[in-house]
């Protein structure tokens, strides 16, 4: 069964989410957008979301974190099945494409329109999900509604989390009319499919239009002080200085080398970041006293990244004993590589089968909500291509026909999935 | 002739001074204030400056960019004498210290009172000085006020930069009530003396109370731009990558390198440093797409400074070839080093003799407001201790015992210029 997909209405969605927050670029292939939680063009673009809901008969949800659901029941579905749950989410790094989250949240409601439109009757309700700050940056390190919804992280500890502002995400949520009641369960959910932009050049490179992921990548970060001490830069003869940032760059350097060399020699999916950087006094004229790095470790393997931890803790050793810096490091985040569920993902491979669409099996380097869900219920994850594999930037693309491809995949999976009678009979009993 | 200078009075004023903007420390021995030129703590510091000045009878003119001046006209002065001034700033960098300019400031007023003290009447008025925005960081490079008044930078010019936040030096003066009017013009000055504390070892290993400055250091300020790729830090492979902040850590770890092999091989005096960084999108999770850098290079001679320049351009070509990423670099500040006036230097040193204080010759590796006077008049910089040669620093730190050491002889090298009479009869015809 292939499902009556809308490429235009569902570019229509994402294009019109593209505007909260949308940043102008002269380059005419960058197209970027900063929507961060709490923020204006956040209740923007969740406003915009809940409309198209209701547009498409479903009945909204808000939770005490902001996470809203949409759940279309069919005559045909059994009130007391557990529903088959699909999603993404809305906000975005800073400047970050248009696709990354939003496709995932539109594809899902476009899979619900297509069913409706194909007069497609499931047994299990279907539920379209928009978690909350998946990115990180404002309240803390990602994953936050998918981690509140799964019991990982308590409500209250998230919504006292503070921007840089101090602002907590209560304040934030409420100020956007996104502070709701009670805790997403997907728990209660038969399954979940999550949809999503590869942001690397696998299906690029081997032309296929959809990407079954086997393995979600584990996660470390790492957060880094290193302090020398501020001093003039012209009157501090360079024997006499304790430069935080000169130490910093060798961490930097020691950091990138570590990753390349295990890459080599134990796992090629292995990649550790320096991604931020800040330095006090931050003045030309001044030596550099203290610099603060925000470190992301990642690998499908838990051992290479425990390798890459050893690497970060020797680099700090190393710059104390021949630089007289003192260092802190913490690990405020880390989660464990994530199988996906073979039900689901066969579920995806036939759905691609039955549409005559080439699916391969990957992993994924970058961390999703599904990674939180997949802990307490099925879940599978979805790849459409990222042109170059760019993403978190405003050259991130995916080619609208191939946002509808990928799409379609994910409405036949979420259909079998819900037990949607096809060809060969019922697949839900 | 020795001065009859207040220790206990000149104190007061720079540990009133020291409450604009004073920052506050849980360690007992950092004192560090943000005095930034137009903020309310620079108008309060400007304030208690025309309060004092004008408590001792000094006549206050404030011109178009902000620089005040207070002076002196005893009844023994020839009004068409041309004045010897002396001063430095109120200003600091973020979290500086507290006799960064200050001192030299107030001890020029206090040489005023211990002449006026001691019935000492020259036959030159005597001008005390404060510039504006002598650090900079918030309208240009620094030397502001002193490179308007030597005419180097013109006053439209000056007036229009803008800061961070789009408000130009205009707007910010006016607001705080310090738009004067003309230009202050040290030309018309017999000399300028400028006291400042040392930000250097020097004085305190030597033991000696007192510097005389024979050179000033030249600057250079380089104004780099590194252009990666932002990508996500989890799906983008190592071998994909092209990270603005490794290049640029790989720079930062060059300028220090030609730095340190400079002062080895051709001139001790060299420093270079790269102070400030700033990264793009500067997010744990994103591989950092852009990094802009600030770069001070100094030396009293000018070849190792050009040296120091061509390893810069060398550092950034490599990076361009090794890394793929684009480099630009602007040179938004030099100044080639200032040889000091022998006149004025042969004055301190008869007034340290005359007072029995030890005073040493050395250079001065930071600039100062001096070093555009020279250019139009005789002058001369004089050096307090800095304790552990700590400075732009909460830490920096002077004992009050050794600031009215130095202003003791620079009271001593006023009066001498301005032409007063001592033992030895009148120095100036």
């Amino acid at each position: 069964m292939k499902l009556p997909v809308d490429e235009d209405r569902l570019r229509a969605d994402i294009e019109a989410n593209a505007a909260f927050g949308a940043v102008e670029y002269d380059e005419p292939d960058k197209r970027g957008r900063t929507n961060r939680t709490g923020t204006p063009a956040n209740r923007r673009a969740r406003d915009h979301l809940v409309d198209r809901l209701e547009a498409a008969n479903l009945d909204v949800s808000v939770d005490a974190v902001g996470n809203i659901t949409g759940t279309w029941t069919p005559p045909s579905a059994d009130q007391t099945n557990a529903p088959v749950a699909s999603g993404s989410h809305l906000d975005s790094v800073p400047e970050g494409g248009i696709f990354d989250g939003p496709l995932g949240v539109y594809a899902a409601l476009e899979a619900v329109r297509a069913m409706q439109d194909a007069g497609v009757e499931p047994v299990r309700p279907v539920t379209v999900v928009s978690f909350t700050e998946e990115e990180g940056g404002t309240y803390g390190d990602g994953l936050l509604g998918s981690s509140v919804a799964t019991g990982e992280l308590p409500t209250e500890e998230a919504l006292s989390r503070t921007d840089a502002d101090g602002d907590t995400l209560e304040e934030a949520l409420s100020r956007i009319g996104y502070r709701g009641e009670g805790r997403l369960d997907p728990a209660t959910w038969d399954g979940f499919y999550e949809l999503h932009i590869e942001q690397d050049t696998t299906l690029e490179r081997a032309g296929a239009s959809v990407g079954i992921v086997t393995t979600i990548t584990g996660i470390t970060h790492y957060a880094v002080t290193i302090e020398g001490e501020a001093n003039h830069a012209g009157a501090t003869a360079m024997g006499e200085r304790t430069d935080a940032l000169a130490a910093a760059s060798e961490f930097v350097l020691d950091v990138e080398r570590a990753a390349t060399e295990i890459v080599e020699t134990e796992s090629e999916t292995a990649v550790a970041t320096v991604g931020s950087l800040s330095v006090s006094p931050n003045a030309t004229n001044v030596v550099p006293g203290r610099v603060e790095a925000g470190v992301d470790i990642r690998d499908i393997h838990r051992e290479p990244m425990e390798a890459l931890v050893s690497a970060v803790r020797e680099s700090l050793d190393r710059v104390v004993t021949t630089r007289g810096v003192t260092t802190e490091a913490q690990r405020p985040f880390d989660v464990a590589p994530e199988p996906m569920s073979d039900r689901l993902r066969g579920d995806a491979h036939v759905a691609a089968e039955a549409a005559g669409i080439e699916a391969i099996d990957l992993h994924s380097g970058a961390a999703h909500d599904t990674m939180r869900v997949a802990r307490v219920t099925d879940a599978s994850l979805l790849f459409a291509p990222s042109r170059d594999g760019i993403s978190h930037n405003p050259r991130e693309w995916t080619d609208w026909a191939d946002c509808a491809t990928a799409t379609t995949v994910l409405a036949g999976a979420i259909a079998r999935t819900a037990g949607v009678k096809t060809s060969e009979g019922p697949t839900t009993d």
